[in-house]
């Protein structure tokens, strides 16, 4: 087994011409690495690819090995340009047909009268998937294996993330530490760089920051581990003092 | 040769920690897409990785072979998380170190006693390296062979676009309409099929939107052809117009 299927980490792949194309800014990225940072999965890598079934079969094949979860997003609406269950069905050499479970929830969802062959469309997808429940609006996303395909519209999207926690097991939370110092990177990129080879299990970034014309670095600690958190805090801020160096931090 | 290199298209690498960490919100893709747009350039994939080094170089050396243009972001600043220059060497297996054209500028923009280690190390790339000039703050972004290496922050990064303008050779402009229509997709997902088969050139997407209490669907039919574009562009309307349903659009 791939060594790092062990690590609890995620990649998501973002199925979309839309952002591509600059026209849409993605925003779901942010989300589900928000959620799953509450859950003690990291995410490590994003993609964003076309609406081409290779382009998806692909990805799909090779994050799938490399990554204890795969979160797809976008491609599973009732339009031509809709072809992620395909491509997933195709991507796990799976049959592909109207799944029961989301046929019946579709049918109920919109009533037998109106459940168009459009509608019927979003029933269509690999016919052994597990479904992830859609509270805003009936189509339901669904799991293949350790790959897990949700919608492209945000808030659709956020709604579904609440049901899904207890099919995720996260490992230890990631917690983070921010600190926000009046000073600019070169200042203080030589003692940073000492205190991350120190702190070898805590991931120290910076950044500078331009806000209400005030020029400054975010300083931003990373573990899952709250003493060394605390440890590399204590050692970063104290830095700062003897720097004289202004801090406009949380604590 | 492969035979993507002849396509005229573009990846692009994200290397940042803080866009996965959900803490960021990346804006430099759009800014990237739409400017590439304009010069021809078709954006068909995005990476989001971390700054670990062999990552980076992983994943430049397999877009570079598929992509007529990569583009990354971020990593190339002061501080001991920067390590995208001596990555891009690394990946392209050439020297790494001060290179002289970027030394001379930045050494000119902080002024000889401002000449900081941190600030000489922004000097630090692949020696042979062509620069990317920075209006905004100094520190060029560089160039090897196909791969062109920009700053994180978007400001700055927009203002080093223009400068690359004539370093990119683009394809004709790849053009955008849009309809936005009352309706819900399911409606239209059969119609738009069938004028999608018609139009294998042109490429139509069709994204659900939620405005002002309002839903709707955009489609957006995106070619290089003008023509083709206007001519599927009156199909669709004269469909919509058939099912008598509304358009919010330009024209």
């Amino acid at each position: 087994m791939n060594k790092n299927k062990q690590k609890v980490n995620a990649a998501i792949v973002i199925i979309g011409n839309e952002i591509l194309s600059g026209r849409t800014q993605d925003v779901n990225v942010v989300a589900i690495s928000k959620w799953l940072n509450e859950l003690g999965v990291k995410l490590e890598e994003v993609r964003v690819i076309p609406d081409i079934e290779v382009s998806i079969i692909k990805t799909v094949r090779e994050l799938k090995k490399f990554f204890k979860y795969v979160f797809t997003t976008g491609g599973i609406g009732p339009t031509h340009d809709d072809i992620t269950a395909k491509s997933i069905a195709k991507a796990f050499h799976l049959s592909y047909g109207y799944h029961k479970e989301a046929y019946a929830i579709l049918e109920k969802y919109y009533g037998k009268k109106n459940f168009t062959p459009g509608r019927k469309k979003m029933a269509m997808m690999p016919i052994k998937a597990s479904l992830i429940l859609n509270p805003s609006s009936g189509a339901p996303g669904f799991i293949v294996d350790n790959v897990y395909c949700l919608p492209g519209v945000p808030s659709i999207l956020e709604s579904m993330l609440g049901g899904l926690k207890n099919k995720i097991k996260g490992g230890k939370k990631i917690l983070t530490e921010t600190i926000s110092a009046q000073t600019i990177e070169s200042e203080i990129a030589k003692a940073l760089e000492k205190i991350q080879h120190k702190f070898n299990k805590v991931e120290i970034g910076s950044y500078p920051f331009f806000r209400l014309g005030k020029i400054g670095v975010s300083i931003v600690i990373r573990s899952d581990d709250k003493k060394k958190i605390d440890d590399c805090y204590k050692k970063i801020v104290s830095f700062l003092k003897m720097r004289k160096i202004n801090m406009v931090g949380k604590k």
